[in-house]
């Protein structure tokens, strides 16, 4: 199979050269985002849901939500930040927010991905694509702080529609729930009083534990 | 599971009224994209793409493949317009290319999908979501050429890259695959010369069939 990538791209150099070979290489290594799986389930629990898709929904939530941010953002950055922010998953694979042995090495591996992943492409969309995740994994300006936010507010909204089986199945209570998500308050103060009240509505009703 | 979603909308209404609730409501919607299944295989082959994580990878086609436009395109209106344009298949499904059954009833369920779907957000966003879904449909616009070749650009490599087997499954010859690939050319002299010397690879080894 890797034969027949290796086909592709020499037809893309014979007809665009190198700009154009190393562009649709680094989109065909891009589709590998699609078997990284995370940990919180679909809305309907059918499965959990890979990086891709994750990708494509926030691209949506910063989209619909922006309007409610607090400091004013540029929404077509915000939106070009989460499509790549995750993209070093291919080879560092994903880091669950509550796995705190699995953070310590997460920088390791994610800056050795981005060498290899935005070195396919030509120097200056790989330097943006790069920027752009590295403000995001900074969090030091407000497009950096909304993306932030609403990759915190997707999987809480979805963890809690689903039925909280997600925190259930990884014994995470609300204490370490409310300090994790706690940024989105950074980003939207209304946000993070819809999200803490889907928390306590969680609490009480048995879907999230207390501690 | 439904009623964990209307008391998840019923705080985003107290804390942040109707707007917000419909908001919200829309992107839980959202979701359900992750469940519609595509004809075409990922590039390692183990299953069949999703609309969602599809639409991901086509807002990075565009992203990556913007300088080989042949006119000029509003780069975040065509990533924002390939992140749209199939959230009608939450409601209609995904029908498949090839499929000229399908292609007759395909506009009338797409329409009532789009009242529901684009009618639960508040009705300038709703307005704006819905006029670029619209505008890919009519493919009358630079911007809208351009979507359209990616997102015929993108399946032609992952089917190439993974074998050919969605091909041959289905039946589908070269005539037919050339045919319906050719608004690639519309938008890019470059990617139609590189996308047709892949498939003229693909049917010289036999991973598609000439006719």
């Amino acid at each position: 199979m890797s034969d027949h990538v290796a086909a592709a791209i020499a037809r893309a150099t014979e007809h665009g050269g190198d700009d154009l070979a190393g562009r649709l290489r680094f989109l065909v290594e891009l589709d590998a985002l699609k078997t990284v799986m995370r940990r919180n389930l679909l809305v309907d629990g059918s499965r959990t849901e890979n990086t891709a898709e994750h990708s494509w929904h926030l691209a949506m939530f910063a989209w619909v939500l922006a309007p409610h941010a607090d400091e004013p953002v540029d929404l077509p950055r915000v939106m070009r930040m989460l499509l790549v922010h995750d993209v070093v998953e291919i080879d560092a694979g994903d880091t669950y927010i509550y796995d705190t042995d699995g953070a310590a090495t997460k920088v390791a591996r994610e800056q050795a991905a981005a060498d290899r992943l935005f070195g396919i492409l030509p120097q200056a969309l790989g330097s943006e694509l790069r920027g752009l995740w590295e403000e995001y994994e900074a969090r030091d300006t407000a497009d950096a702080r909304f993306a932030y936010a609403v990759d915190r507010m997707q999987p809480l909204l979805l963890n809690a529609v689903s039925g909280g089986r997600s925190w259930r199945e990884h014994g995470i209570g609300a204490d370490r729930v409310r300090a994790v998500n706690a940024p989105i308050g950074d980003a939207s103060a209304q946000l993070w009083a819809v999200a803490s009240a889907i928390l306590d509505d969680a609490v009480r009703d048995g879907r999230l534990a207390a501690q």
